[in-house]
């Protein structure tokens, strides 16, 4: 039988998991691969804890660089979180040749570029499948499942925590304040959860896609992020009335001049598949010329959905090794010499439908006012509603849809609303998209 | 610049399909690859409008076979439909040892044994992800993405025909027979539906899915198939006002003893995520132990997105050529010698929980007997009402959810109770799926 040893980096959440499931399932993926797969060498933050749950006979080192040299690991797996550790581990692992598997997204979506060049050069392999999207094997469908197709688009709920927050901001009638306190106990949302409600986890795991559906570096930092926080169940109910959910999507798009990235709360038509996903899954809707739409759901976090994805990567990585280069998928999915520098366009060039929220005092004229500054900014209007007053505030909402608008002429008209006397507070607009 | 030379095998739907993409799509999948690709060869049944669509520098031959012989052909697509020519074209590519390309589910559900045996020999490759759901990737994601999983259940939408027919039957509340006309009109079913509509279609795909989710040979006269021809829209009516929706699934599971393999209409929570699967799309939920549910979603038939497989199909095996078979993904997701004998259960043997509508003349002890029929063969029930008569037709219906219960004690009773006196009707029963 043959034999491959793993060097575990992190024994927390996923490194457990994938330690569980590979012991676990040890007969079924050695029936798949033919190969026996044992953790061999290992590293935690506390090695006390590590060796409990480890057991006596896997060797444990403080340092993670000693892992990745021990002449008994073939295959590095790096599950720490941040980015210096992880990133000085990687590095280390590409300079040895040895492959190495990563869950690490934050990693990825800031250091990739340099890792993938140097993992090419010294002709190691870097894997994650696990960094975006937890157990869906999307990377390996945007890379592999997909590559007839130019792609177009890319829409992803790629963040439990904020879907699940929505899901019981809707079905509870729940405020943000109150569903994150709901998630925070129930282990859905960390205690500080900036990262996901500002909606950056999601940010990161889109620069990774748009990369691979398009062939481009990855660009995190060119990510327009918008988060849920300012979400209120009011404009959640009101866009159910009108037959839509809200999901916090990243977007990536192909347009003429460049490509979309964004992140933002959408409107997203309630009987689409995208919309019944809910609770803590993730969903990532891709559409190619030729295939049309395709979606892949699963759970995007947690131990065994992510070491899942680990360990499918660790399977490629035992099948490839050795295999020359050009036999495997390019990183980025296409060829490293074949990368497009086609730009990331600016916010202000997407071109959305608009929700549009304007609570106002109850006089006659407004609803001329802003219809004549939307229409003074070419946004041309699909529906506009007043809806009835709860009695608990002053002043009526009024509700707007608009049709595709470019981002800048919104911009402008809601700074021309919001000004108006007759305007009480700051007005709400989310954006919509159709699949 | 590499230059991969095909042999078409068939120039209808798929062919043309195939053809048009790797033209529009040559430079993305360039960029992708490194190679460019080009038809060199090509068969069809009629070789004049073949020429008019495939143009003038392209070799055809009259014989399939000499395709696969031609000295100018590197891969070999094979696009035709039936098996007998299908099967041959793919012996002589094995027997030649290039590579070979197929969309062909029956051909691979009857003898893909066989021809996987003979390719493994041969060292030559036979690839067939566009055989089951079209456009998703789901053989890639069974095969590779899932790897750390042991698989417990699969069910699939995957015959868009049918799930057409069940959509307009839903949503416009039209007879099965409307539907079937309507989805002919519009070409989504032959003028010979039997195939699909009998459910036949989808236990050929779902006996390779169980082939590949559990390591077990294909075993497609296995499958117990149930279409959808007995479906009155009053059924899919019930089933909606008590919370689900009726959809054609092809269900495989593991079981302590075996596995199941069934084709069915299917009472869904309308609520979950393959309840939302409307018109002529597939789906494919997915079961693993590590990475909980994954579900799969996408167009499972038509030119273009058959096509996007196909290519994405060639693509590896670009990839793949010249490297070891051990380095391969392995035909079954299994190494070969680790295939499992564990037996196909007998349709007695599943166990589901139903509904049953019984029509009954409105007498007193008709319920009574009814209950006492199922409680005599251990049917437990959770919800049993009286339906309101639309009075078109005599006696009124009884609509009955019954607790989980094996197959052969539900037989049992609905044969009881169809031989009561104040029974107007055969029994319905549908089964019903949570997941």
């Amino acid at each position: 039988m043959n034999k491959v040893r793993l060097g575990l980096i992190g024994v927390g959440t996923v490194g457990r998991g994938v330690f569980d499931v590979l012991n676990r399932n040890r007969e079924e993926i050695c029936r798949r691969t033919g190969y026996e797969i044992v953790v061999s060498a290992a590293t935690a933050r506390d090695l006390k804890k590590a060796r409990g749950f480890l057991g006596p006979t896997i060797k444990l080192h403080e340092d993670p660089l000693d892992v990745v040299r021990d002449e008994n690991v073939d295959i590095v797996i790096e599950l720490v979180g941040g980015v210096t550790t992880a990133r000085s581990v990687i590095e280390a692992s590409i300079a040895l040749a040895k492959p190495v598997v990563t869950a690490n997204k934050a990693l990825i979506a800031e250091h990739g570029n340099e890792l993938f060049a140097l993992a090419k050069i010294s002709g190691s392999i870097v894997a994650f499948e696990a960094a975006v999207a937890g157990g869906i094997p999307i990377i390996k469908s945007l890379r592999e499942g997909l590559t007839a197709n130019r792609i177009q688009s890319v829409a992803g709920i790629l963040n439990g925590t904020t879907n699940f927050i929505l899901s019981e901001m809707r079905a509870r009638g729940l405020s943000f304040q109150d569903a994150l306190s709901d998630a925070q106990r129930l282990g859905y949302a960390e205690s500080d959860p900036t990262f996901d409600i500002e909606g950056i986890d999601a940010g990161q795991k889109l620069a990774i896609i748009a990369a691979l559906s398009f062939g481009i570096p990855i660009q995190a930092e060119r990510v327009y992020c918008e988060g849920i926080t300012q979400l209120t169940e009011g404009d959640i109910r009101a866009a159910e009335d009108f037959g839509y959910r809200v999901k916090l999507l990243a977007i990536t798009k192909r347009r003429a001049n460049g490509f979309e990235m964004r992140v933002h709360p959408t409107l997203v038509p309630h009987d689409c598949v995208i919309a019944s996903v809910d609770g803590a899954m993730n969903a990532v809707l891709v559409r190619g010329d030729a295939v049309g739409e395709t979606l892949y759901y699963g759970a995007g976090a947690g131990a065994e959905p992510t070491a899942s994805a680990v360990i499918a990567d660790l399977v490629d990585v035992i099948r490839l090794q050795g295999v020359a280069a050009c036999a495997q998928v390019p990183y980025f999915a296409f060829q490293t010499d074949r990368l497009s520098d086609v730009p990331i366009l600016d916010m202000g060039e997407v071109e959305c439908s608009c929700y549009l929220r304007v609570r106002v005092r109850d006089e006659s004229g407004v609803l001329a006012n802003i219809a004549g500054i939307l229409a003074e900014q070419g946004v041309s209007i699909e529906v506009m509603r007043q809806r009835e007053s709860n009695g608990s505030h002053a002043g009526v909402d009024i509700v707007i849809f608009t049709h595709k608008t470019n981002e800048r002429s919104i911009n402008h008209a809601l700074k021309k609303i919001d000004a108006l006397d007759s305007v009480v507070e700051k007005p709400v607009r989310l954006r919509i998209e159709t699949f």
